[in-house]
Order: structure tokens, then C-alpha cells, then sequence
């Protein structure tokens, strides 16, 4: 499916990228990635809740506790992750190769990795690119920093917006990279953020969780999540404008901004979902509670029979009734309505007979199907992929 | 893959059935089935946790809390599911013309359905077959009736075993239908159990459960749970043994019985599974509780990338390690131990270099999946199948 790009906006006062390849894949494509700020920025992050953790995702862990960072190092092409000690050893060399070169202190570079999980990480890849990486660094960076996170990725997810919050115009650049929550040797979900707002650390924090909420969190393209899933966002405070601190006008403002750029990358993963050939937006309205609301559309999101019918362009609705009455949520059948792409099909729990126009309705590439529960006031909306072909072509791959 | 047959042994004394064509499927195979007790049984049931459920699950949630019954009258081809006030009274039509076709009293006959959702049932053909039905009741008629409640099953599932128990032969016969949870209309999982053994009704309540938690509460072909999913066991008393009180050396005689009945039951259901080329059995292993064993083997079992992995015959034991982590459970990757069929792949939280061998071991129809947790005394055993294109293609052809 087609890519978005918002290239030309990328560049962020204070901040230099790069993005170089240093043989750790063996295409010779782009591999190792730096985000610099040319001062410390405040920084919040978001990691896997699998127990299984990367490497890098618990010195990250570690790191972020006090608020303040100058960059992150990411490498593709290998997850460093069940790797034992000396992934964890590796890992931490990687932050210390970037920081010697970088002058800075211990402990001021984060670091990422994604792609192939149980093989140690080629180290001394990163040591002999690391000079090209530095001289690399540039303010137009973080589009080549975007190219070499990229794993299974078919294109490349950038987006930034600004918005005036507190006097200022601030901007917000991201890159991500995900293409199914898993790519075939299982892999990652990754974002970065770079932003010149001032935002104090604790505001920085629970925005990154709202906004993170309501894009990366509420997208699907299958039920697995990784060792490595990671979510980051650097402020550096250039703009000037008054601090966005937690629950002011600025911060609503920054949270809306974050959501923004956030949303557009998200819907770019799900856009690039493996075997993906349409885009599905499940909105669940009046639901007990907005957790209802977010389960119920979660359930449909990872029902193999319902991502099937969608694939068949099958407007099967019997599948999303039971999907939802399997969800442990309130509902009444009598009272549930579904629509796909506006032509009702159930009304009150029963067939309307209008199957053949829903069916002739989603035939096109992005579905959108409502389910009104009419139990509260809860509303949730999901986005995910039909599961194809294709998606088992992928990730049925022997991966040698 | 292959279809086990005891059709030999299916007689149980004072049970008769009987196996239909009355028209509700369009292609006039049999789709009506009646299984009738001589004398009054003790019956036990178990149904879908679903909140969506069929009118005629409805109606024997009711009718078995009494504990006894006559027998269950069952269609296919139509799951009188999402049906509202009609179904209902439907289903309560198809039993009420069982019972007074029998001269039995009102609430005597169970009614199941299985099949299309959501269109009204056909309840005129179900009248018309009647007079067929009960002609058709034979002591031979369970292969009759094990066929008539098949929707898209590629065979027949039957199975029966006795044993001696309270000093007398005890037999329990079992038909089931079920092919993936649901079928390409969403359909269902139906069990039926008939027995010669004097069970107390509680006891019978609690064999079942029990049996059905080891045997088809242990399956897991997609992740989805139908409206109609029913399990049903009758016993007649007629064997003479002592009863098997709860919690007797009887008690648990009949439970082994029982188990081993259902579970054959429960595997055909498996190797049935839409589009399944591999019998996976997935073995946890000393988990900090049965609770986390199960919840394990069930997560692994319902991930689309372990599944796929299957299919592409890939021990990847990334997906693997990824979904225990994802799993509530309790566990340290750093002392988990993954085997597929005899070979170690991973040896605490490690890559043995074993994967070749792993690979070939798994080039095979049916493949052993242990994972050992090494956090105290929990075990489970799953069965599933891997995920392929042909499941894909099943799921995805639109119903008309």
C-alpha cells in the first residue's frame, strides 16, 4: 500500500541524524542509525511489555529513569535479543562506543535494535562503522536515520508536524519502523521523536503514554507483541515557548501535536502489514466503558475468522457478533448494531438483509466498520489488516 | 489427514439414534439427528462461555439444570444463532415436535444447531423430517446421527471405549463434529456422549467438566469461540454398577473413561482443522501453576507467527520465546528449555546451534512441541495445528 511522505519537514532545531551501513545486513543496505541533540534534551520512552526483553530495551529501561539523554543508536538487522550476558555486554559497548566518539558522558546515548533475535550481535560491525556515523551526522539526518531502522519495511515512516503552543512554534519529527508488529525472524515496532518544545520530563512522559495510547497502542496486525518494541521522544526545549506542563492548555496542545505525528506513523505500519490488502478502521461506539470499547475492537482485530472474512471481502458479520461476545466486555446482542462502510448489516442483533451492498461497499482498500454496543458511553478506534496469502507466505519462510 | 473409526463399538445398551436428511442443507445430506434414551438419563452439558449464544443453547441451559433428560434432537446446516425472538421459539418447536412425536412430556428432548448464523431456521423442514427421524431410531444409529451433525468436517468423529467400574462394564460412545472452531459460516464444536454407567447427576456435572478441560478445552484451532459450542453427556444407569460418587475410586474410573473417549474425540477435531497440514502438541512443562502451563500452551497455540512457523516447518523458537513472554505467566527466559520433537533448540534461554536438526525432526505430520519453564510443578498439554494458505483460502471464500 502506498507510502506518506512528509520528508521536507523533518528538520528539528538542535537536532542531527544518520544514518550509515556498516555490514551487520548483508545487503549492504543501511544498518546503524544516531538521533543527536546538541543538548541535553529531557526523554521519555515506552518499551515492550514482553516479559522477553531485549538487551538494549533494559539498559534503555535503566537510563531513562532520569529524564535526560542526548541521543539514541539503533542497529538493524539484528535484535540482540536472547542473547544472555553478552548481548547485555554488547549493548552497553554500543552506547560506549557512540558516547567516546561523541565526548559525552556514560550513560547519555540510548540504544535500539531490531531484526534477527538469538544471535550474538556482530559488535565490532558497529565499532568500524562508527566513524562514518558520526561524520554523517547532519540536520536533514533523520531521514537516512529513518532507512536504517528498517527492517522488513517496504517504505520508509517519517511525519512531523508543528503546532503554536506556548507562545512558540514547535515542531515534532518522527521515524518508525514495523511492518506487522513481528517480522519473519520476529522483530520490532520502533518510533522516535525529536521535538524543540519545552516540555517538562514528567508531562513529556504522559504525553508520550496518551499519544502512544491512541496510535501504536491501538493498532493491529497480528496477536504477537516483541522483545524489542520501543517508543521514544527527545525534547530539547529550543523553541522557547512557556513549558508544557502537565494538564495546561500547552500541554492539551502538545499532546494533540504528538497524537498527530504519532497517528500518521502508526497508520504507516499498519499500511505495511505483512500480506496487507486493506486497511481496516474498527470504531466501537457506545460501549460500558472506553476499556470495553478498546477490548471489543481489539478481540475483532485479532480474530484469525475475522481478518479472513476481510481478506475475502466477506462482510461477515456473524464472526465479529461472536468476536465480540467472546470479548470479556458488556453486551447485549438485541441491542448491537454493525455497519461496514456505512451500509448497516445488523440492526438490534439481527440480519438487516443488506449483505450484498455492505459486500459491494468494502470491496476497496481501507474498510471502516462500526460496531455500536448502545451500552454507555465508551469509544474506541482500531485500526488493522486483513490476514492474506501472503501473510503466511512471509511468516511461514523458512528464515535460511 | 487420517480419520480414527471404532464405528464397531458405538452400541451402548438403552440408547438408540438415528441420522437424517430433512433439507435444510441444500446438497440433501443428512441434517437431522436424534439420540434417544430408552428410560429417563441423567444428563450434564457444558456450553459456549460466548455471550452471543444460539437459541437452542438458550433453551438447554434451562432444561438440563433438572439433570435429567430423554435425549437431544440436533440440525446442521443452520446454527439458529443471532436469530432473536423467532429462533427462540424455533428451537423450542423443534423440541416439542421430538417430544410429542415420542409421547414424551414437555422439556424431555435437548436441541442443538449448527451451521449458517443468522437466518432464521427452516423449522418446516425439521417438521417434515420428523416422522423419518423417529422411524430411522436404531441401537446402530450413532454413525447416523455422527454424520448428520457434520458441517464442513472432512470425517466423521466417533469414538468409545469401556472399562469395568463399580463391578460392572461400564461404555461411554461419543459423536462430535467440529472442523477449526467454527466453520466458514462460523460454526461450532458438538459433543455428545452416551453411557450404560450410573453416574450421580452431580458426579456427571463434574466427569464432564473434567474430561472436557483435558480433551476439547485443550484444542485450539483459531481463536475464536462459537454461539452454539455444546457438550452433552446422558447416562441411563443401565450398566448396574455402583454408582460413581464424587471423589470415589469409581469416580475417577468413569473420569478416565470419559477423557479418553473425549480426547480421541477432541484430536479428530484437531486433524480436522480447516486447512491443517500439521497435529501439533504443544507440552508445558514445570510452569509455576497448571493455570500458567495452560495459559502458555494456549498463547503459543493462538499466535499467528508460531502457527505460520508451523506450516513453513520453521523450529523457530524466537516466535516461541516471544509468546510465553507475551503469556501472564510467570517465567525467566534465562531458564527456559525448548524442544521440538526430541531435539533441544534452546537450552536456558539459549540457542543450542541445533536448529538444523530441529528442522528435519519437524518435516513430519505430527511434532512434539515441549517448552520447560523450570518455575515449579505446572503442566499442560495443548493440541493445535499450524496455519496455512489452505486455511486462509477456507476462511476468506465468501458464504453465497
Amino acid at each position: 500500500m502506498s507510502s506518506e511522505k512528509t520528508v521536507d519537514t523533518l528538520k528539528v532545531q538542535g537536532f542531527r541524524a544518520s544514518g550509515v551501513s556498516c555490514g551487520i545486513k548483508k545487503t549492504g543496505k543501511r544498518d546503524l542509525a544516531l538521533i543527536l541533540s546538541d543538548v541535553p534534551a529531557r526523554v521519555a520512552a515506552l518499551f515492550t511489555t514482553n516479559k522477553v526483553k531485549a538487551a538494549p530495551v533494559l539498559i534503555d529501561m535503566e537510563r531513562v529513569k532520569k529524564g535526560v539523554a542526548r541521543g539514541v543508536i539503533v542497529n538493524s538487522g539484528n535484535a540482540n535479543a536472547c542473547t544472555g550476558k553478552k548481548g547485555y555486554s554488547d549493548a552497553l559497548k554500543m552506547t560506549a562506543l557512540a558516547e567516546r566518539a561523541l565526548g559525552l558522558d556514560k550513560g547519555s546515548i540510548l540504544v535500539s535494535s531490531t531484526g534477527v533475535i538469538g544471535v550474538p550481535l556482530p559488535v565490532e560491525k558497529v565499532e568500524a562503522g562508527m566513524k562514518g556515523l558520526i561524520e554523517g551526522l547532519s540536520p536533514d539526518g533523520l531521514t537516512d536515520a529513518g532507512t536504517a531502522i528498517m527492517t522488513t519495511d517496504a517504505f520508509m515512516k517519517t511525519a512531523s508536524a508543528s503546532a503554536v503552543i506556548g507562545g512558540k512554534k514547535v515542531t515534532i519529527a518522527g521515524i518508525a519502523k514495523g511492518a506487522g508488529m513481528i517480522c519473519p525472524n520476529m522483530a520490532t515496532m520502533l518510533a522516535y521523536f525529536v521535538t524543540d518544545g519545552d516540555v517538562p520530563v514528567s508531562a513529556l512522559r504522559k504525553a508520550l503514554k496518551e499519544a502512544t495510547d491512541l496510535s501504536f497502542n491501538s493498532i493491529i496486525v497480528d496477536n504477537d507483541t516483541s522483545t524489542n518494541d520501543t517508543s521514544m521522544i527527545f525534547a530539547n526545549g529550543l523553541a522557547g515557548n512557556r513549558p508544557a506542563r502537565y494538564a495546561t492548555t500547552e500541554y492539551q496542545r502538545f499532546v494533540r501535536l504528538l497524537t498527530e505525528v504519532s497517528t500518521r506513523l502508526a497508520h504507516m505500519i499498519v499500511k505495511d502489514g505483512e500480506g496487507a490488502t486493506r486497511f481496516i478502521e474498527i470504531r466501537i461506539k457506545r460501549a460500558a466503558s472506553d476499556k470495553d470499547a478498546r477490548l471489543a475492537g481489539r478481540t475483532m482485530a485479532e480474530s484469525f475468522l475475522v481478518k479472513t472474512a476481510f481478506f475475502g471481502g466477506d462482510p461477515n458479520w456473524g464472526r465479529i457478533m461472536a468476536a465480540i461476545g467472546k470479548a470479556a466486555i458488556k453486551m447485549d446482542e438485541s441491542k448491537t448494531d454493525i455497519i461496514f462502510n456505512g451500509v448497516p448489516v445488523v440492526k438490534n442483533g439481527l440480519d438487516t438483509g443488506m449483505e450484498k451492498e455492505a459486500a459491494a461497499a468494502i470491496k476497496v482498500r481501507e474498510v471502516v466498520v462500526t460496531v455500536d454496543l448502545r451500552m454507555g458511553k465508551g469509544t474506541s478506534t482500531i485500526w488493522t489488516t486483513d490476514l492474506s496469502y501472503e501473510y503466511v507466505k512471509i511468516n511461514s519462510a523458512y528464515r535460511t
